[in-house]
């Protein structure tokens, strides 16, 4: 038997993976996802085409239908979008293209976790800026650490997950602007909020705009897609696998999109639901809520988090704890459901709070 | 607007992709698929656990329904099994855990091109070992060159694409022993070779066996999988993305394998179609082709092989042009196709050869 231990990166072996947990619950609230199942008009039209796909074949390595109608929905063109595995896939391949080994990317804190977990699975450094008392950006530290020579990409979710709101977007212009590297604006949550730097594209060919279908009713086909100038495509096209992208979730996606009116009207409801669900914990003792322009909400509990959250647990109510080393200690989130799901959760919640 | 060049990695600037062909043709023997639809019976029950799929929600990240039957039919345990987005996220998932920045992977050439392509973008090294003259594995050569202490993976193709033999297992083995490091056995064509180094993992804790559902009949799905022991499972666990596998691509696949039988079949008349298709192609003049336990055969032409290869395409029969700058000048590679269209094929070769 060989030394196997010394044939892993050194860097590799002390990494931890991202922990997805596995608890059974009847109220599932902890994942961003969009708590209503396709609408039966829309799976009917997506189990005929599904019907006519050969699975036999290999896909197209340019998910050409699917662009097409992405591309009309954005009104850009096709050759400006890169599809990806989920957008967890092309943070893997624009970290791949622009930064180099042991050089860095940047981001703030809290933020999607899957970008200091991806650079570090690459090797690559990163740089934690945290953010203001409001959730927002703090724009001169981050001017103030873009100079250091070897951060190469800076990555901005907006709105935030997991704050939830989406930070000012004249000093998000300010830093794409002075920035000499790729900055990624990361909108999987631009449904809930309908603000975007798409309009930027033109304007900054260092901008990258990352989407998804994973919170608007897809989170299990993985499409994720990016929208970028020609030549930032052109590279991150090269580090791509050609058949990254498998050929049912390209034709279900893409019928659902030429649908997207029945889709639309379920992130109409969410969008009502998430206000319903905020006003409901403003008025609950023992709890802050964040504002959310997203499809989930932040809130700071005043008893320790993980006490609540293991009451909710017990009630069969799943909702999503926080790292609580840091500035999210004694923070949870949960995803806006179904009106019935989130009257569950409130319900429960305030029944966990305050207990003996 | 911004200097983008600057910001791309210097290595990245310089890489070619990976090229798909796109010609629309009737006979189409490009691509290692299998040429039979999924049978009716099993589409039926294919479209029927679809239907119950909630595509709204996350795939199971571990993929436990497709390991489970995977490993009750490879004899191994669903832990010892990682599912990738086809073999291509596979060795991209080795490579990063296993190879530091400009470290070295080693391959024989000619072989799958993927290992290259892959390595290169992800900055690492590449050592190529030409085959001998009878396409086996050059055991000497290679062993010399593992000495070199940078080379952490080698990657055997078996039975290797393009060439359509397996090498010599005693090589391999001598191989195994002796390298302090990865050895990768990539086992996609295993269906048609019956051939496996499944039985050694006991024995040799540093092989990783490869598999991939591509070759037999969903090409479209994007499932790859490989089987090593858990520690490097464990490590390999930590560079994956978490939902790399799709929730349609996991049922699918499932439910296929459940029903094995009825790809059993198609495999074996795969099989002799291969050998019909060799003794047409050593009963014509002007080919040589290779001995194939694949479901493909690579031949030699005496004529410029780019010009059988497109007077092949005028007559509507797609197949793959090998690199000619190298070993594969003037190889032609065919896959297996359907009775027919190999009889197509056959015809319409001899017809395109020795024409004026």
């Amino acid at each position: 038997m060989k030394n196997i231990d010394s044939f892993i990166r050194p860097d590799i072996r002390e990494l931890k993976g991202y922990h997805v947990e596995d608890i059974p619950c009847r109220v599932k609230l902890d994942a961003m996802e969009n708590p209503y199942p396709l609408p039966d008009d829309l799976w009917t039209m997506v189990i005929k085409e599904v019907k006519g796909t050969f699975i036999n074949r290999y896909p197209d390595p340019k998910a050409a239908g699917l662009k097409r109608v992405i591309a009309k929905q954005l009104d850009v063109v096709p050759e400006d979008i890169i599809i990806g595995n989920g957008s967890d896939e092309l943070i893997q391949m624009i970290i791949t293209a622009f930064c180099g080994f042991h050089e860095k990317i940047l981001y703030p804190v809290p933020s999607f976790s899957m970008y200091e977990i991806i650079a570090r699975a690459l090797g690559r450094g990163t740089v934690e800026v945290l953010l203001d008392d409001k959730w927002d950006f703090p724009l001169d530290e981050i001017k103030e650490r873009m100079m250091d020579g070897d951060i190469k990409i800076i990555f901005i979710s907006y709105p935030n997950n997991p704050t939830g709101n989406c930070f000012s977007m004249e000093r998000i212009l300010r830093i794409i602007e002075g920035f000499e590297g790729i900055i990624v604006l990361d909108e999987a949550y631009f449904d809930f909020s309908k603000k975007t730097f798409l309009s930027y594209l033109k304007e900054f060919n260092n901008l990258i705009i990352l989407r998804s279908l994973s919170k608007i009713g897809m989170a299990g086909l993985r499409i994720g897609f990016l929208v970028a100038n020609r030549t930032l495509i052109e590279t991150i096209v090269k580090v791509k696998l050609p058949y990254n992208s498998n050929i049912l979730s390209q034709v279900v996606s893409r019928v659902v999109l030429e649908n997207r009116e029945l889709i639309d009207a379920q992130v109409d409801s969410i969008i009502s639901e998430r206000e319903r669900l905020l006003k409901g914990l403003e008025g609950m003792e023992g709890v802050t809520p964040s504002p959310s322009e997203a499809n989930f909400i932040l809130f700071n509990t005043y008893e320790e988090a993980i006490v609540i959250y293991n009451r909710l647990i017990e009630k069969g109510i799943l909702i999503k704890k926080m790292d609580d080393s840091g500035r999210l200690k004694n923070y949870l989130r949960v995803s806006v459901g179904r009106f019935e799901e989130n009257d569950d959760f409130l319900i429960g919640l305030k029944d966990s709070l305050g207990e003996p």
